[in-house]
């Protein structure tokens, strides 16, 4: 790490050349800037950047609230005109429970809540307490009686099914606990496996369940983090319906909707916009806005008068006693993404490596090549779990038009409809975690659990 | 098979229960028939089926020329109102070249062309005269001098790196032969993997180099064959641009337009429908439409004023003489999706298979488990070649923002920007396969050589 982090609060975040740059300029975190550059002069509140931010912008937040990024090298110079005191998260006191709002847990999985809803996490300084939360978004209080909980501290690309056990465990207790809902904040890169796992864990939860995250960082202009929070909390405690979704920026287009997408249908699309998060094939559940949360109709795109909790993706609340969660998980599952030259190798090599299952991304209706006909045959055969999805991501595999599908189906190769690769590549570990046979997992995907299929329009 | 080709010749493609609910009916192609069905009587000319059809439609031309598919189980009988010929590919004499239309070569790839170009082959009777071709589409005849030869006779999903060679040494003489356009038909389901190959094994080819494939085959309704050939063939004659593109169907509310990828910047995004082709992060080169060949201009939504024929993506036609084509591919490189819990074994077990070069599709801006640093960090010691991707599709990976991406980028693992996963990979085997070293394969991939990857807007 570049900078310390209480050892050096004046520039909490910063390091490298920018730190440099306001050493020189004797500024720290709160004071009033004002910051000649080449395109002009902006006055601001110097604040806090992030743990793994770049070394080569300092922020100022304007009096609009709007924060910006100024790149050092544009920064001619920057004169304190005012000594701030250093923002720190004030612990205010929520108002207190009056016991009529729902209570709503807030499970961090990186460290941070919040203000420090961050990318991946990094935060500086998480938000823990129901006292700094309600300090930061004042706006939560008056949702829901607000409970955070850390249960992880780890970068998202390193969750895995242990985690989402965990996961699934937890609010498995909560749902007990009498929680109205729940919300995980969740870094983006794998927020949609683990969304998809909570799916298959969480089937029948009663109550509602929002991953959360935020493609930018509180530290810059137009965070997302914020208005994530208030609307998957929102979700958790207001929505009529039960289920696992994610809820995120609508689109650019948009800057008050929040989208509410199914949780086994969910795909990050995109690096770095706020709205990278798209449902695939299937409708929003719900959209929220700061005017409250909609149950949204036929007038959003692709609505087309499906229920947002209608049928396997979720139902409506209730029924507590009866939940329990399904939260094991076998990793010996692997995704393969066909290509040009996929040697039939690499089939064996993952066998050796103890996988139970394989599942394909194939080009197109669901192929790969007749070259690798015989690894799959000899996988299957030796009680493997063999799947298809397509690399097209968008559509649904068919095995019976050619040949090639055809000869895999023979194989024994199980086509997944519509499901997202993703989706699938963890159905599968909960399917064999889930079983105690190979048959009995078999049965578990082809059987559309938790809305991660949707029904073909054109039976044949 | 199912069934014989010219020794059947009455049931041309039927099977199954197709087949024998024709011949029960006494009915032959070619026949006019009058069905009637649970929803009412059609009457139609009874066509061929291709022979990777399904066994439980009957097809039928209609007067209108449009081709309506019946199920098997709808049909309640079928009667033989007049005895039809079975139709032939008539070899029509086309009008003798006047030597006034440019030359095009139209290379088959899976034994088929034209009426036959099929979702990725299987056609009974390819046209492969250019007599064929005027008679099944005679207003090619008007565009261009049609030369067509088939070069290959396989399944795309068996398409290699062998195949990419071969295919880029003969256009190299075609070019030689003064040809002034070439069109590759393709089966979609590996076409934008070719045209990735081609566009870097064409690097400077001065004449547009077209892949043109079919989402729905000729014996369906809507197929989108014919169309996609004419619009491909048109590019080839008549484009001011060189380069290597993939012509395929506009939009589902466009049938009259064929939209014109770039060959590096193209993916297959659904599985069946007919604009599944996209190109992700870049405009349209053009589009072809009935009216001709536009140069689409800035009412293109994302068209944005970018020349289609500037930068690296392809030049004005012109340098016959001095053009030479890149070959060669090493097919030691394998492209990896990272997935929660994927082992580092695996990347152990691809080096130990003799794969030279890794791909990986990491999460959000480039993102592997902390667990698979040090086999990346060993293969690249190794002498591999370690590039990263990002499984979102859209946006740019970036490796300088969290401590994962640094770890990889001092680790080795080279940052491939915005290009495509598919692309990096085919562009992984080119580039091995054309240098001498390791290191200066690694330029390469850093090097926009075709147009795979777009300039940042925000330098960093």
């Amino acid at each position: 790490m570049d900078v310390g982090g209480d050892s050096d609060k004046e520039f909490v975040g910063y390091r490298g050349k920018a730190l440099a740059f306001l050493a020189k300029s004797k500024a720290s975190v709160g004071d009033i800037l004002e910051a000649k550059t080449e395109w002009g002069t902006v006055i601001g509140t110097l604040v806090p950047r992030y743990e793994h931010a770049d070394d080569r912008h300092v922020v100022l937040k304007l009096k609009s609230g709007y924060n910006v990024g100024i790149a050092v090298s544009k920064l001619r110079s920057a004169t304190v005109k005012k000594s701030g005191e250093r923002p720190a998260f004030s612990s205010s006191t929520p108002p207190s429970s009056s016991g009529k709002l729902p209570r709503v847990l807030v499970i961090g999985t990186g460290g941070t809540i919040a203000s420090r809803v961050d990318y991946r996490t990094g935060a500086v300084r998480p938000a823990i307490t129901a006292g700094e939360l309600h300090s930061l978004i004042p706006e939560l209080s008056e949702i829901a009686d607000i409970e955070p909980e850390i249960l992880l501290n780890i970068f998202s690309e390193n969750i895995d099914p242990v985690h989402w056990s965990k996961l699934a465990a937890r609010i498995g207790k909560a749902v007990e606990e009498g929680y109205q809902g729940v919300v995980i904040t969740h870094g983006t890169d794998t927020l949609g496996y683990t969304s998809a796992a909570l799916s298959f864990a969480l089937q029948g939860v009663p109550i509602p369940v929002v991953l959360v995250g935020a493609q930018r960082s509180s530290d810059r202009p137009s965070s997302d983090g914020t208005q994530n929070l208030i609307g998957g909390v929102s979700v958790a405690a207001l929505a009529p319906f039960s289920g696992v979704y994610v809820a995120m920026h609508l689109g650019e287009g948009d800057n008050e909707g929040v989208a509410v997408h199914r949780g086994a249908r969910v795909r990050k699309n995109h690096t770095s916009r706020r709205d990278a998060f798209v449902s695939v094939g299937v409708p929003l559940a719900a959209v929220w806005r700061p005017t409250g949360l909609e149950d949204i109709a036929s007038d959003l795109p692709g609505r087309g008068g499906v229920e947002p909790s209608g049928g396997a993706q979720g139902g409506r609340r209730g029924g507590h006693s009866r939940f329990r969660p399904f939260p094991r998980f076998d990793n010996r599952v692997a995704l393969v993404k066909f290509y040009p030259s996929m040697p039939a190798t690499l089939i064996a090599s993952l066998s050796k490596m103890g996988m139970r299952g394989l599942i394909f991304e194939g080009t197109g209706l669901g192929h790969v090549g007749s070259k690798d006909l015989n690894a799959v045959k000899a996988f299957v055969k030796g009680g493997g779990l063999a799947c298809m999805t397509s690399q097209c991501i968008n559509g649904r595999v068919n095995l019976n038009v050619y040949d090639t599908g055809r000869d895999l189906a023979t194989a024994g190769v199980i086509p997944l409809e519509d499901m997202l690769a993703e989706t699938a590549c963890v159905k599968a570990m909960w399917a064999l975690g889930n079983s105690d046979t190979v048959e009995a997992a078999k049965e578990k995907m082809l059987e559309n659990l938790a809305g991660e299929t949707t029904p073909r329009r054109f039976p044949g």
